[in-house]
């Protein structure tokens, strides 16, 4: 069998959603039934022995990848929500954008004290949005003990840095632009 | 190994997103780590002998199902999303909600010719946005050869009456409010 290059089954957008940026698209990835089998596959054998209880996922696109992982790996899944999204009592989170602020959302009970969590989303570039989710999940009562993206933007980003900075915790990602 | 109750995971809000209504929450199933797994093995086992090559998802709590299943059904996952959200040329669907109108797109290139699709989401109510999907799915190439649900409202909606008209495609939910 030949070994699939995810990477290349990525289509690059120039100028979305805004001139300058170029977005990296993973729905070329996912409509292939292999690659995104394999994505969730590797993903999985990179996490596993963070041995998590919960995989926890901003909205949308890390839904994605983090439903397959939980199934598999036989862990609870926490969405991470815009605000009016979750219909229970929320804890919150703001985080800085380019322009502006942002807010994220996560159920109070979603994680019980002490549980073991994998922040999980399709793309790492400034970190901004899975830092508000780490310090939400910590707010829950969740320990993080790891992060997992399909890719990651070393060039521009320093996603990275920031998140190996806030704590001493495996930064996994399966290939880098 | 007792039977999940998967009915009994559901937590039921009154009153929202708005007064009348009662929100049937599935983030208490999914944080479940067996009740999450359970559902899904109940969906595959019901969508397998329709052998879908897409599975096909409205955004954002669609995906939370439809992912896993695509993953272990071995097929290519398209998701269908509002205006904005993908970054290729798209086909869109207006639908009616109960005061106005909303949309929802697809990838015009997300499915191939005559390529079996199954429908997905969390919850079947009016049908309408499921609707707006298969439309698309249809303008994409695609045949419908299914809807999957987790739980459909057959109390007070007509959502399943709907689907039926529409098509002689099976219509799966696991339970019923």
């Amino acid at each position: 069998m030949t070994k699939i290059n995810l990477k290349e089954t990525i289509c690059s957008i120039p100028d979305f959603p805004k001139p300058g940026i170029i977005f990296r698209d993973i729905t070329t990835l996912i409509q292939s039934k292999e690659a995104f089998a394999e994505a969730c596959r590797q993903l999985e054998e990179n996490v596993r022995s963070l041995e998590p209880d919960v995989i926890a996922a901003p909205e949308a696109r890390g839904f994605l990848f983090a439903a397959p992982m939980a199934v598999t790996l036989g862990c609870g899944l926490v969405p991470i929500r815009k605000p009016g999204k979750l219909p229970r009592k929320v804890l919150s989170q703001d985080y800085e954008l380019e322009y502006g602020t942002d807010t994220l959302t996560i159920h109070e009970d979603a994680i019980l004290p002490g549980q073991k969590v994998v922040i999980v989303d399709d793309l790492l570039a400034t970190g901004g949005t899975v830092e508000a989710c780490r310090k939400l999940v910590e707010k829950a009562g969740g320990e993080v003990v790891g992060y997992a993206f399909v890719m990651e933007l070393s060039t521009e980003c320093q996603g990275r840095v920031r998140l190996e900075a806030d704590g001493k915790v495996p930064v996994i990602s399966l290939f880098e632009f």
